[in-house]
């Protein structure tokens, strides 16, 4: 059996992602970081993520971030986002993030996402049923 | 004779930095250690950052970033946000960016800059008397 | 022959759409109008927008704004946004902008886009063939 | 005795408030709208913006907005937004923004602010403590 590929989704930028250089301001590609994640946790993962929030109340705030900007990209572009798992700690997972467009890599992060309570804004065990789903989009 | 202290300057936590969980949303950072760099250049280095832009057609791209969220922010909340130079290159620049509240470090940062050139997308040399200016922030 | 209906398209609500108060921070509506009208150009019009801007060095800026925010939205929603011409000058034109969800406006929006050419950033005449393009989507 | 001025206040255009064309993008100038509202809030009214949300659980949403943006500003200029309150209502209030440079205006507002609880949603009733306030704020 085959491993289930990462989670990748397109995304066109947007006259409001650019800068007047004409390209994308880079706090931007984390804003579409962000659509990512919350596309991965509603269509990859099956869990939505309003509900998460409101209900479940819970988040997942960036703890740790390294990033590459390898080449600009500009507005009518569509970019191929993919999100893969590389660890699974108790309380946090590393995610490999890449934005590109015809094969060629604009931008390459690792981020360390916190499972975090709403309400005590303190770090919460990912429980098992989660780790099952988040152990399919392992890289 | 003492070294110049690195540049800082206060920055106001404001609602629009916010997210739903009341914290800041992290890629507000980034657009507040936008303005930090702006500040450096228009006050710290006196190059006028919309004449950098504008007339001499210079940017200074994010081509590298690390960067570790250690609490969150609030609105309403002062930040001081800090920067020094941690390695000068041909065409780039190493910055440590710092922002604390009370002593407390929230949000600690190196970003690797490049010179580029508006007009052909380039990376172009630091000349000799900005490398001297720049010197003056090194941490 | 029925007159063709007005362009409509559907938009998500995204955690960094949203303010402390967890609902639709008000300028965010106005990025969602500016994705909107990108979207009309793009698959109504069959005007590319990046093209617009980039070779034809047209732009559309807002000259005047009349909206209403008649109740607030939330993470998760999926808004029902629609445009229509309301009345077509020689450099501008009025467009009413709804965004609904479950058939309750939340949003109501009256626009004077100005045709303005980015290179003299003065008003420009809408040629013929666009008049009767956008004349299609006349309300 | 003269009657006391609207609250005024200076914003510099930064790099992340510009567009492309290289002039503000429009969402841009409510965020910085809402910055003036914060600031009459804290310097002008006396009311810390973030007690009142945060303590205080009253929010002040837009409920209206007419707005003329009648010319273009550019990253680097100092822009004066000025505020002043037209109407006084039950649960809400007028407010006229401009924002000018060297005395020509650029944007032109009129604003209708909702007293809202941020645990009902609901509209609520400016006590008496604050219409005094506020009308010493009026045009």
């Amino acid at each position: 059996m085959n491993p289930p590929a990462p989670f990748a989704t397109e995304k066109l930028i947007r006259f409001h992602h650019c800068d007047p250089a004409g390209i994308v301001f880079y706090p931007q590609y984390f804003v579409l970081f962000n659509e990512l994640v919350e596309d991965w946790f509603d269509q990859g993962l099956g869990v939505d993520f309003a509900r998460l929030h409101g209900e479940m109340r819970l988040g997942v705030p960036m703890r740790r971030l390294e990033c590459e900007f390898l080449s600009p990209s500009r507005i009518g572009e569509k970019l191929r986002f993919s999100l893969a798992v590389k660890k699974l700690g108790g309380t946090s997972m590393s995610v490999a993030i890449e934005a590109s467009a015809g094969g060629a890599v604009r931008v390459r992060a690792l981020c360390v996402l916190v499972w975090m309570s709403l309400d005590t804004h303190r770090p919460v065990a990912i429980d098992q049923a989660m780790r099952a789903k988040l152990g399919q989009f392992a890289a």
